[in-house]
């Protein structure tokens, strides 16, 4: 998602207020908690107009709740004008915005007013919250969707930053990771689902993003699904098969973009001799060939997919597999910043967490979808186009975040996000 | 089609080598037929990158029966060495090619030499067909492909052209047109259709590109079709509501394309005074509202759609609503070459011919399409990227070249194909 | 020169009408005898912005004659009003232009139409300059520039058409050339010039452009000049060296510059095994070590010189040097076509014909220049922004086009004209 | 001249070392008072490649101390070795360099240690220079070397932040400016000076760049000279005689260049509905017609002067003006930093100081110029192409910098340097 694209689905009541306020101090307090080990420089610089410096989005973070809650709600004075200008990202309905490949120019306001920024909004907010009036209140729905709104920066702040600082030719720590689990991942293994008529979408209680809904049937043959993300080794093949060299394996699109651009490996990969080694935010370290392949494109993935003899799964596909399963994985919260070995054991693995996972899916309307009225709803419908979906969040992902319904989406040639592979096949 | 990106149906049987022979009589006749108002400068200018010159139309579907018939079949000589890679499009297992965007720069060989290189390839596939050793020829779908092939390059000489004389200052004309027909177009309706599980894709006898299979079924919820494709009348009125102007009824990409590229109509539209006139084969002429719009992107059906408060249709809806029609309509055997109004009467008109039809549907693999092996069969799938899918032919597609499964597809910027809209509704 | 900027000097007396009518036969018909051996479809190839077509140049150097000598004698209606914006080139106080990069894709009018063209206007201007009215006419000035302005445009027809045909993978044959004489170059010598205050500039009788003149004093330091132009070997000489690979020879803009587009050595050269060949005129032969290299941008004779310990003249030295010297060598009318080794003996050899030799000297205006008034004058001066002067003449120069005094130029990076280096050193 | 590129002048002799230390001191002081109004993030931040972070900046200039003086006089470690690479400009002989555009994506190292790095190399550098063993030191030019070329800095500081800041919507103040001092300009005079054969180039004692030698005689025509720079007034008033809109005043070049970047007038100027108001380091204020125009680019003045019925100076005319004058004027000493009104009286005003003035010429090489050996003086000369002279230090040179020989140096579009105008005459 290039940002937060969201709007609350109009089936699902948000939680009261007090809930919502002990929540809000939650995702506030994790936003500046993965801006803790940054100076205020690193919060500040933009590596290319994908990417945003930390200090834009803390600032866009705490914008989005004093615009559609605070100025809402009435009786409160902007913190600065200027900012509902500098910090809109795309709301067209909100007013112009400033230049998004101009973000990392603007060397004011610095962290220092930007951090004061949220804490002037944070106590609005909680105050406000907290008291009698919010109860009820229409707005309330839209602070829980600001509170998601925020967890999709939390991620992007750390895919940003690692673009930011894997391209200096420091290649600088971010933070200190822990050591890697070891192991290998487990075989390789295929699972059946039967052909059936299967419902779609999100449908159940609790928040979701309104293009996972209208909830919905359809069509879905038979096909299979692969029981773990694909490994740094297995994709190493590709590579040493001279994968990048032979234009049959690959999209058209893809194969003159990887030309262009002279891609040979995913995001991140270094020849060091004979060796690999790959940048994290814990630095540089050598590639672990156990570790779910990860920052690498749409077209990488179908060109792999190809290599395999497989296809990547269509998100439907995707979700029927999924919508069983627990949310659980290598999320944020484990702290280890990059994806980890799948478990050994039955089922499919990996399905929550580590990488996002490219589906063969365009990023379409659901059938009856229409965006809600106004500037909150105006907005997820105008990025379906030329984007392609993921699925099942990743290392950088808050565990509350994502469910089998989400989808994410990012256009054919995006590396920067932790995206990975998950095969699927055709059942003859 | 950027081009003929085809490979025969497996499961469809050839015509007779004598058949096949007349077929190819006529559909090279056809060819130069269109050539035929062209001075050997026009048949070598290439306007842009996705246009290609006449001539090299005119060489590269000859290539097509000498490297996929001729070569296979043993026994001849290469009429020139260098035409291999000349005439080559994008077969990689064929080899390199010629770069796309310097086709134009071939002064040389000459539209002379090209028209040699016809007929000695006429003679030899001719020969050959009538001969006795055809008969049975597991060449002889390569031959009907090809066949295909070249009538979607008699479509693409007729927009190529037309974009190559309708950026000279001069706007020349192809040819003098017939008047057109005068009258108003009926008003719209909107047909319903129910929800239901609908067999997609080509099924019966006859030949279908790959792309067109394998037929299948798929849960199509219920929808209504517009009665008729929008007019010139509907689109100017969107124009003059301020609709280029209005971000919000605009995909995000579609809005930032036509800022950056200054699109504020059709392609082919200028304003006169207070009036509007528009380019065509025959010439510049004023707009006539009766007629379908055409020379539009998708971007610009899609923002028409919204306006109106409808949506494009989806490619199986289309198909849906085509499967039981005649596939009878303004195709190029008219000679009209510009889209028509509508008849008055009841039911769907248009659905054939006049404009191609954008649909919101990515262009993506149907269930369990593989391509074929090979050369031929290697690159259709290549293309379900970034592309969307148009459904019905135009009034520059030969009539007995579309059907109703037939996928043209074009990227959402592409403007200068005979593309049209039909808008369509979600059923509440 | 881009192309003709040119203006007559005002101290210079114009030939009679008979004379200059019998002078406009002869260049009219070289220019036509350059385009025979072209097909229309080589006359209206462009290659590169910098480049026009055979076609455009016959049309512009006619709607010279047309626009500033019958448009303003009066009393004639214009062949074709579309002309006077198609084929003006950059005059604005004529008016608008047609955009130089688009030239190419103008199929009409075509090139049997532009030779209708220039028919018509050689009758109409032939009936003017051979009847009573134009002795005396104060538009004769005019006619003997528009007959220089031609012969600047036959020099790049050739230049032009051997990009064209020189960037297509057949390597076509403009026409077949004579077998190139053998023989060694003669050893290089430098002679010396004295310390002094010279004369520059056009100041005798004769045509002129006004870009020649005032002509004035200037002070020369002692310099010294080779003998005769760098060869190829020479060239090469410093092409295995590791000439293109080390930054110190070279200007920090032409080291950006080759690294950017890749250029390893002259334009047309090409590496063959362990052998150079080179696309002439003639088509693709040998690279032979005794011709003067050629198809050199200024930084590659810059860092040429450098290598060799020496540096380019400024264009007072050259003019120093060659203004005693008959104006005599390897021009067009040798139909080589290509530069010939320089013959052996005494004094400065080449210094006209064969190659334009780059000098160091921005392309400025002399002290006291002023552009005479109107369209004809308005435009030498626009240009002195940029470019570097080279001076001498080459093998497609026409012999009579040329003198000591002849400021050509082009920007730093140009290598599709016959340029060359002479090198020059510092008195100690 | 886009960053220092300077050597010593073999004819001039250093000062001693307890001298230099002092004049370390105090240039080194100098730079951190410039840099003490702005916050880490205003350092970091680079808005276009031809502008550096202040935070380079700083890194660079200590870089040469330790590159040139520390690491050549032996017995240092560097304080980082990655630094040799990040903070080399473009020294080749030094080795290869951070991309000149991705300056301001090095978030790390930090400002702090940046201020440490100087700190540490002020440390060694004064250690040594006050010391028994610096006296008589060969590397005591390069010292002297490295204080002028800090200076150069301290002006790109300046013009570098007034560019990033200038681009921010903001539009923030550096820091609060004086009041500028009122009054009308003087009228425009031109004083006349005699032809004559000149010495031209640094000749007396004192430092100079390489590139202001050798010094040599030229011939120097009769020419006049404005006695103060061109006001804000006067080119409003070329401006609103739609001195943008008119060809025939431009080089052919400069109106492609402003047509293509939309130049409508001068850097830092904004319509605020019938005024004009301009950014300076203090901020917005209302456009003073008595002061000179500054931020233009070489194009704009040379079409002013055309405007103008003048020319611009060449640099020999300008320096045999400028030669006797003392060096006095508004420099960055006077804190002002925007320059000033000229002050009334006889004499050429405003020689130095206030704005550096364009030149008509070419940034070449003086007659027998060779750069030094090594890497001191490799790099002069490599600038020497496509760049004008400028002449006299602006409002935020150092006093002590600039003299009558000096060469200032851009590319023709330039305009954020403190850029004006002069305007000079032919002699009749």
């Amino acid at each position: 998602m290039t940002e937060a694209a969201a709007a609350e689905s109009p089936a699902t009541g948000s939680l009261p207020a007090r809930a919502l306020a002990e929540r809000y101090r939650a995702v506030r307090a994790a936003t500046e908690r993965l801006r803790a080990p940054l100076s205020p420089e690193d919060c500040a610089v933009q590596s290319m107009p994908d990417a945003s410096p930390t200090k834009w989005h803390l600032a866009h973070t705490t914008w989005f709740f004093e615009t559609f809650v605070l100025e809402r709600k009435g009786g409160e004075r902007p913190f600065d004008p200027s900012y509902r200008f500098l910090f809109n990202s795309y709301y067209n309905a909100v007013g112009p915005q400033h230049l998004r490949a101009e973000r990392g120019l603007l060397s004011r306001p610095g962290l220092e007013e930007v951090l004061r920024y949220r804490a002037a909004v944070d106590e609005r907010m909680l105050a406000w919250l907290e008291g009698a009036e919010a109860d009820g209140s229409s707005l309330l729905s839209a602070v829980e969707l600001g509170l998601h709104h925020e967890q999709q920066h939390q991620e992007l702040i750390l895919t940003d930053v690692k673009h930011a600082l894997g391209g200096s030719p420091l290649r600088p720590v971010y933070r200190e990771l822990p050591e890697a689990p070891g192991g290998a991942a487990p075989p390789l293994r295929f699972e059946r689902f039967e052909e059936g008529v299967r419902w779609i979408g999100h449908g159940g209680r609790g928040f979701a993003f309104d293009n996972e809904g209208p909830r919905h049937r359809a069509l879905v043959p038979a096909f299979e699904l692969a029981s773990r993300c694909a490994t740094n080794e297995e994709y190493l093949a590709f590579v040493e098969d001279g994968g990048y060299e032979r234009p049959e394996l690959w999209l058209s699109d893809g194969f003159a973009w990887q030309r262009a651009e002279g891609v040979r490996a995913p995001l991140y990969w270094e020849r060091d001799g004979g060796a690999w080694r790959t940048f994290t935010l814990g630095g540089m370290r050598p590639l672990r060939p156990e570790e779910p392949v990860t920052h690498v494109s749409y077209y990488e993935a179908a060109a792999f997919a190809e290599w395999a003899g497989a296809r990547l799964p269509s998100e439907e596909e995707w979700e029927v597999a999924a919508a069983p399963a627990p949310v659980e994985g290598n999320f944020v919260e484990s702290d280890r910043l990059h994806p980890a070995p799948a478990p050994a054991g039955p089922g499919l693995a990996q399905l929550f967490g580590d990488v996002w996972e490219w589906t063969r899916s365009d990023y379409a309307p659901y059938p009856g979808y229409r965006p809600a009225p106004g500037a909150l709803g105006e907005y997820n419908g105008k990025f379906m186009c030329n984007q392609r979906v993921l699925r099942g969040g990743s290392c950088a992902t808050p565990a509350s975040h994502v469910r089998a319904s989400y989808r994410n989406f990012f256009p054919p040639p995006a590396r920067w996000q932790y995206s990975g592979i998950r095969l699927a096949r055709d059942v003859a």
